[in-house]
């Protein structure tokens, strides 16, 4: 392995020819890459890129982290379990207690935690049954530009239309309701939910839940103020609707708290996190929600792989390492207004652009959506990976690890700078 | 973690605590295990465990096989890329690389390969979406007794009520037909299925593909025949309707054959693999489906962990120990049938049980419920891990790594007769 | 209106031209019709057609009876209420009263009565919803080659594929079950259906009910025994389903007792009836159900034209004068016969034709569905009108008056006995 | 019949023993009725009402009117086809021509006539697929508080809670989007539904057609303006969606001209009628459609009683009689203003009170919804029928027939003006 950029086993043409079609990144970052560190991919050529992209969200400790991946390989040296289903393991029983010393105890958070299987999609699904077993109604409120997965219950619930039509089946049993500021603060929030909540006669059928994102990443890194997400979560109490936030993308500290939520003061009914819980990329998702609603038959939600112990451990790691104070979080904050200020300061001075975002999830809006899609080519060409989201791909998402250093920051804006200079300058 | 089984750093009523009702295994076993290796669990009081339940179908090659941990920490050592999404990377190119040599050429199956998320019922969602969009219908035909997944899609076709009953919401799009032996042989095979196909008024929606297990593993080892299946692929194909074989547990070789549908000479349209394609018990899935079928847009079905490379490191591994030749097929189909004489024995000794299975997969059939449940918790009180299956949980099923020896095979189901015994006995 | 037959006010051509595609009879039957009496009707050149096709079943007494004209006539004369909602009138009282008294207690029928509208499909619609309400249930089990009506419940649980693709949605919540005799009697009775219900892992939905026609007219005249019937009745009360008889077609008399269930001695829990129910040919439609499923909410199911009193009218006189006693039953099970010798004597005579039915809705039945097409085509041009059923339109069907005379019989059966010698003869 | 008000051949209770709980306007005027004529019916007991109901907008020319009842007894007293289908009949010809000569070319609206049923519902359904037929896309938009029917495919795109839940399953394909002035002229109109449409990550699945009243009567008399009407027009033309009006309660001059949208100057893609399309309250319903949709296969959609010639002879007559010049549509504009005027010196008068409507379709809305209830009861003691509508039956709404005389509205208005007064006032 030391060698993997002089030598692999295999031909290039293999992905072309072998992978399906539905492969996507390999398309706009047509490299081979061999090995990852903190922030920072290599290919086989030797070529080094700065990781902006941060696994869509899944690597917020960075790659590899040195502070997990000792734990890791002690772990697997030693032949603890690795495939576990829901049996009980030490792996387990130690994420649980740091889980609950380190995250919900101190803010107050008593919840039950669910493993519904590796996958953020897999924590929706759970999600989506469980409310729909408690209150016995079948109807779900999502948001405008929401993404929640790509299995058939997510997807319902899922905004884009180019992946709902990939169901085949009509994809029923969800509202879309206007996410926060959709129509540009002109129209007062909630006043069509609300209105068609509590009219009778309004065709709505009345819903278990509503599923939100804080922060919509994949929808174009769109915000929900605080006072909105309060009002959301009054709004479900008042009409005994359960509120599911989902934390996949924006929760382990992507906006700064480690629940995205924690900024409006609000505790949802039920949460899911996945991506970077696992702290080291590997697969695992949790399903969270209150105790009193935990009336799951034995086995009635499952998976194979809900036990991944390796991802325990580094689990496990990352909270003890990252979330014994604040120090992250106040850095994330930090880092997140240094971006904030160097998109800010394009958008002073170039026409057509704008920006939006939370922490470290920000994201640089291109009016010709066009150009946030040369701008990602450009900055690949120079070293930088960054992607597109919103539903025309007009925004320039930044996701990079949260233990990206100030200087890695400051190079990484600076490409992505020359690159928004370049599509929209002069 | 060397010291695992003096010191943790948890208490044991975490589980009973935090963790949801959900879980089920632990359940059935309790205690908290910490190490494991080939067809041995140990848990945390130093007891030693013989596991004939082979992490439900994920650890084909045994607990943390040695063949695959030490190309599975050197590359975490080296950095190699963890999380990878669909980006080409070395450990990706070269599982694709022998998966092809290994896999599909030696049996002239030129399948294109998905990533669908790492598990199997990501890898059935794709599938069905696949078919749907493919046909451009929606109804899917599926097996009485058939297990193919928690979420949405996977879980229409699924047939275990209890978990049905966990949507919350009506599951439609699916119609069940008589899995093979339904009626024990009385009635003609197809009686039902072929007619109400043929029958412009039979109510039935044209379906867009059939779902099928080759053994229904979860649904109580039901074998079907290959003669039973070729008909139905000889229907499928003059009928114009996709063939899925949802090959998650029966696959990689468990039935003796790296794929479990190969007994019958036929080539499925869509082929599902998980649990043990990864090799090692890490999360990862592949949907194989006819070059001629891949008419997905890029990332139209997509998935955060899809490239879980570690999981590619190990599942090379995997193919390159065990499937340079048919040693393993081989000797997987002799343990079968030494598991298999074994039961007969039994059978032929007690009155109200009887036997079936293919490979080693194999399940000894009560016809009081009760007394299969009696033998699996005499079983673990005895230092062995088995399961129970079929709707009634009638079934004690056996799916040993295939890495068992001969002795360990003959230790465990010595357990088991001596179970049985006092179950049925007398 | 006396001189029909020689000045009208339109244009021939405005059916073409106006009327929707959609339109079916008209295209086989290419002339306008003018008048009606009893078996016959009269077309505008003063040709006279003898009627084996009744209105589809809508006209068991014959067109423009006139035992029931004169009350009609007088009715509408003195202003008696034409339209009523559900309001009460004295029409609909003397109905109800008449009904009561000749149709239900006689035969020991305790059922509520609700007007759902004044056509078959509400009738079903209706049942459908109770059903559903009932039970808190979603799913229903129908049968192959089933017809209960066009609107989106009624089409979900009819069988015919061309009328199902007219819906445009996929049709959900219904799964069809194999039909008396199906598989020409070599398979058990049930087998399939018992089997389903009774295992748990069978993946069939729990019903809510049943829905079932005693003779399957536009199925093609399929017969259930009277011991199927019962079998079915008692597996409905065993598993706690109810049990729907859609009366609409082979109600009111058509197999010889007014209800067609009567010859299994079985009391459905849900009954509906339409079609000949208002003596006339006038729109009008019953749901029957047990007094304890008597769930509904006032006005949770209601319809405009549900109280269409002149049909009220004659629906009453229907019963009065024709089910005061056992003189119709009688007439109608010794007509059937005579349809019955004739057709077994076609079917000794000539090959590759067979005969079903029960009391006046009888079968001839063409291994050459073309053959059947021809057989009414030759017999409209012969003066007789008699329709194909069945999913290939296989099926010459009858269903003439009740009231249709021994000697009009032999017209008619004279003119299809020809018409099946040029068809299939020699 | 004479003597109706002096014997009848049933016992009063029949009602309440034998008819379904489901009855709901003999609750709110618990009498018995015997005769009608024009505004007016007569009960049991001789007592006459004054009828601002109207059958639910299906006698706009009246009770028994003396123009058609000619017409209709002699077609019967001729033995005219009474049930034919869609058999070619005089009687329909009829009907189709002077339709067409004096409603749709007039008004050059080129449509082809469907007869999908004898009732609205079935006029709707058959809207709903034709509409999914033509595109091949399967959802619906439809308004908040909308009424279509009850059947299944017309319940899925009305708002009322409690019918919507009468169906007992849940409702899927259609969304609701605020019908004009939902937000009391707050919110810009379509902001939402425009937005939601071209945002393809709405989540909004794609819409085959929206269905909307002009006026909704059951909503709440909710009067679309002829603005937004054609914005919605426009908006459906360039987003290639259909635009179906449902002109059930709304058409045959209820508003004044034939067709309720001539008000906009629009020409919807599929219009439905019943109620009055008959004329004299028989059951009949028309599916209309531009010429290029009719691509119904024969038979695609059937009905037993689409072919209620009694009904044709009697829309014929009603077409002929009010609509061969504008007489009737002048009228029913001044006597709908005579109402207005009416409620609006009560709303001067009396707090809590507000008025809506068009033509003669006229609401007065009750801010505490218990006094609208209280106006409708006092009104039938004094010998006037009128219902309430709206989610919470907060509207008392006229819908007289449109042959009222001046001075029968005003003795009318006087009965509900003192209602109102006892109600509200003081």
């Amino acid at each position: 392995m030391s060698d993997l950029t002089t030598t692999t086993t295999f031909d290039d043409s293999i992905f072309a020819d072998r992978e399906s079609e539905v492969r996507s990144y390999s398309r706009g970052w047509p490299t081979v890459f061999t090995t990852a560190k903190g922030s920072w991919l290599t290919d086989i050529n030797g070529r080094r890129y700065l990781d902006f992209f941060g696994g869509a969200g899944a690597l917020n400790y960075g790659h590899n982290n040195p502070a997990f991946k000792r734990a890791l390989i002690d772990y697997l040296e030693n032949d603890g379990i690795t495939h576990g289903l829901d049996m009980n393991t030490v792996a387990k029983g130690e994420f649980l207690q740091s889980f609950t010393d380190r995250i919900l105890l101190p803010r107050d958070l008593d919840y039950k935690v669910q493993f519904p299987g590796p996958t953020g999609t897999n924590a929706v699904e759970s999600a989506l049954k469980l409310a729909r077993k408690v209150t016995g109604r079948t109807s779900i409120i999502n948001f405008t530009n929401a993404f929640h997965g790509m299995t058939l219950g997510s997807l319902s619930v899922t905004g884009n239309s180019m992946k709902r039509a990939g169901a085949g089946i009509p994809l029923v049993h969800a509202t879309p309701m206007p996410f926060d500021n959709y129509f540009d603060g002109v129209v007062e929030d909630f006043s069509w939910f609300e209105r068609v909540l509590d009219d009778s006669g309004s065709g709505l059928n009345r819903p278990a839940a509503v599923i939100v994102e804080t922060v919509q990443g994949e929808g174009g890194v769109n915000v929900a103020r605080p006072e909105w997400l309060r009002a959301l979560a009054d709004l479900c109490t008042s009409r005994d609707i359960l509120l599911i936030v989902d934390d996949v993308q924006m929760g382990c500290g992507r906006t700064g708290p480690f629940f995205s939520f924690e900024v409006a003061g609000i505790q949802p009914d039920i949460i899911t996190l996945s991506k970077s819980i696992g702290g080291y990329g590997l697969p695992m998702a949790l399903t969270l929600f209150k105790r009193e609603l935990d009336v799951w038959e034995p086995g009635e939600h499952n998976g194979t792989f809900r036990g991944n112990n390796p991802a325990f451990v580094t689990a496990k790691a990352a909270v003890d390492t990252y979330w014994s104070d604040d120090t992250l979080e106040k850095e994330t904050v930090a880092k997140g207004e240094l971006i904030h200020q160097a998109f800010a300061g394009l958008c002073d001075q170039y026409p057509g652009i704008s920006t939006r975002g939370r922490g470290m999830a920000q994201g640089l809006v291109f009016e010709d959506a066009d150009k946030a899609g040369k701008v990602c080519s450009q900055a690949f060409d120079n070293g930088l990976l960054a992607e597109t989201a919103g539903p025309s791909d007009e925004v320039v998402k930044l996701l990079p690890p949260l233990t990206t250093t100030t200087e890695e920051l400051e190079q990484g804006l600076e490409i992505l700078a020359t690159a928004t200079r370049d599509a929209v300058g002069r």
